[in-house]
């Protein structure tokens, strides 16, 4: 995209010697400008690229000279000029201004001035943090992220499927869901027995925020064979912490004729694929934040790429765990959810790599899940990596109808708001298997930053809702 | 993905001379079986491919024939065999089965028989329809599409930026909206006024589904220059239209240092590409629906792609338009929208190919949009395509502090809720320009499907949410 014929920065560097020696238009925002008497320089970032280029500009060919020396930082400009390399400096070229124009000024109050801010302040500029270096980063990758995402399952032939985000169902049977209406909250509609009547809301039922798209999906799998879900999904959880957010986007692959170890295969070969894609199409984002983020950063997303992941039962897990038993705050106890110390001390001292623990207890996982043939276990799996915990958990689905009902039974849903799922078993259904990965939670591990109100472009958390 | 070793149709029909004459296991869904005594045929589709793959079994081969022969359509099944050409048939191969595995049984009251069924009742089996030929058409060209818009834009080195979908502030200073609330409505808190108390809702404040992510978008186009999103948005408009849904996915590309020339240019590559890459990639989907659902399809895809749009300033529209006033129910005047009749006669009668009109008068438009000249009209675009009319809407973004908070005056908005919106004029604001294009509408376009919840997997509108 050459917006108004300039050109990207980002093609100066990648392509120098197409532009060394010629006469070129630039336009970008300033970020730093210092200037003696008779010239400067301007360090000019153009959004295309994480790094700036340096305009050197003269007062013998600027007729603007001084109000370009006096633009505030942040001011944006159209700079024309030959592209000249400088092989004793720092930077590998440098554009030798021959005019300067001043698209729009900043103002000398901009709170993005060369000091370094905290992220707590900048969170409070959301709608300008992303001109920093390490918001830049930031979303940088989550964009290519996102995109890689798209790439590997799009080139694999699997269907992406936009699943709904208002729902009138609870898709985990679980979950603390925020109500989507359009009732005039000072005139309620009452049912004679005094209820809200939500056969007057818009959808003419009570709807809320999608927790997940999974039993939709599975729908599509049972067409398709191989697809995935890539869309926002809610909680209204109460949660304050470095890793909820209220609104996040999850991707859910859901494979047919497939079982937990294709399952955890393809998980296996999404992350990796994620991970290089983000060091080959952004180096220089992917250094900052090695330098300057997490110092661990290379070695643990290389240590990633280059292992052969684990795998361990949960069963094997807890024996493992209970030998260490005194190094942790909470019991290890079978039948009991693993805590986040026992899943890193599992990937981080025990394994050293990245480890899928299957085979949970029936009673801390949903019911969609493939009981296993010892009737106490299912068929799920959780992907544990070195410095987080979890970051993946799939399952194997039950595709036995019986299996499933006595199931639903069990853990009271009700059935007949499943009506179509149930479908999905009786009409020709096959093995079928799939996963989830948080999205926000992929970019803090890529990237090394340590709240989730950091990688999401505006964040929605508890009373949190600006911008 | 080779799912549990499975080869997959697809790769049948792209690479034939691979597997001819070979060994292969493939895992799909009976779509029709037919035998007599000894022998059989099913067509099988795998969900990886538009087209169905022959299998033929003969008693002597297959011990579990009886069985096989009395599975209901839609049973999904594992065959292994060899893979032999048909050089006299209507398909180019067939599979000679060595053993067919039943993976799932069907039932005879399985709804997707043979006979034709109408849209409006596949829309009532909505977790079914993807495996009709229609809706598996219409799925995967979905999928197609959206990856061609983040091809297209990721290659161009635009950054994806994912927009918050419950929002604080009204994007377009109109629309109606749903509300995202976990007050409980048995028990409302109250201020001291007796208003509902908001400030105890989840966020603290009043929240709502977004409409639009583009004030959201700039922000971010401000730092990386050519940024876009693509996400849901919603409307809580009571229209019970075939063209319109409650909740829809957007695409709304922002760039700086551009203009509205620069606008239309990004809009009529994108959908030039986005309708070659359909074409491209799933050559079998398009065919269909050519035949099938728009006998005009090519024609009107070809004269898409093939022409150079037209240009045509809205005041100029109008000129036009007048002259063959008596064709219209609507009257034509300078200052009124155009309706759909004249859209379509612009594009189809006039021009004969699709048409961006330009620079509307302001009142008819939002606030954000650059200010011409003439103090009249703004720099707005829509774009028209034959068969429909508008399908993309745009504008250049009003970067003059002065000017845009003088429109926000004159359109009674509240300044303070946008402090961040117009810190972007304060801080090195750039032109810049951008628009939006409605998915669902992009992909009935592209299929000629003429209802949009025939496009969407689980449509919400009026009155429904169902699934």
């Amino acid at each position: 995209m050459d917006n108004m014929k300039s050109t990207m920065i980002k093609s100066l560097y990648r392509q120098a010697q197409d532009y060394v020696n010629k006469d070129i238009t630039i336009s970008g925002w300033v970020k730093t400008l210092r200037d003696s008497k008779t010239f400067g320089f301007i360090e000019v970032n153009d959004g295309s690229f994480f790094k700036n280029l340096q305009i050197v500009f003269e007062e013998g060919n600027i007729p603007n000279f001084k109000e370009v020396t006096k633009m505030p930082v942040g001011s944006s400009i159209i700079v024309c000029g030959k592209l000249v390399e400088t092989p004793n400096a720092k930077q590998p070229f440098e554009l030798k201004a021959s005019s300067i124009q001043i698209e729009g000024l900043s103002t000398p109050d901009y709170p993005l001035q060369k000091k370094r801010h905290t992220f707590e302040y900048l969170r409070t500029i959301a709608h300008l943090r992303p001109r920093t270096n390490t918001f830049s980063a930031v979303f940088r990758i989550r964009s290519l992220a996102a995109y890689a995402i798209h790439k590997f399952f799009q080139e694999r032939g699997f269907v992406y499927v936009h699943t709904p985000i208002i729902t009138g169902s609870d898709a985990e049977g679980a979950g603390q869901m925020f109500r989507v209406s359009t009732l005039d909250l000072n005139n309620l509609p009452r049912t004679e027995e005094g209820a809200v009547d939500f056969s007057q809301d818009f959808f003419g039922k009570e709807t809320n925020l999608t927790v997940s798209g999974q039993l939709e999906g599975e729908t599509y799998c049972m067409a398709f064979r191989n697809v995935y879900t890539f869309g926002p999904t809610f909680r209204a959880e109460n949660s304050n912490t470095a890793r909820h957010a209220a609104e996040f986007w999850m991707v859910e692959p859901e494979i047919a004729f497939s079982d937990l170890q294709d399952d955890m295969e393809l998980a296996e070969d999404m992350l990796k694929f994620i991970i290089n894609y983000c060091m080959e199409n952004a180096p220089e984002e992917m250094a900052f934040f090695n330098s300057f983020v997490d110092n661990t950063l290379f070695e643990r997303l290389n240590n990633i790429v280059n292992s052969k992941f684990a795998h361990v039962t949960y069963t094997e897990a807890v024996e493992l765990l209970k030998k260490d038993k005194d190094k942790f705050e909470y019991p290890v106890e079978w039948g009991a959810d693993l805590q986040t110390e026992h899943e890193r001390y599992l990937t981080e001292q025990i394994f050293k790599k990245p480890v899928f623990v299957t085979d949970y207890p029936k009673d801390i996982k949903a019911f969609y899940m493939r009981m296993n043939d010892d009737n106490k276990t299912v068929a799920a799996m959780d992907l544990l990596v070195p410095g987080v915990g979890e970051i993946i958990g799939g399952s194997q689905r039950e595709e036995r109808l019986d299996y499933l009902e006595k199931r639903m039974d069990e853990m009271g849903l009700h059935k007949d708001d499943y009506w179509w799922y149930m479908d999905l078993r009786k009409y020709g259904g096959t093995k079928h298997a799939g996963f989830g990965l948080g999205f926000e939670r992929a970019i803090m591990y890529i990237t090394g930053m340590s709240n989730i109100r950091d990688v999401v472009s505006f964040p929605r958390t508890v009373n949190t809702a600006e911008f």
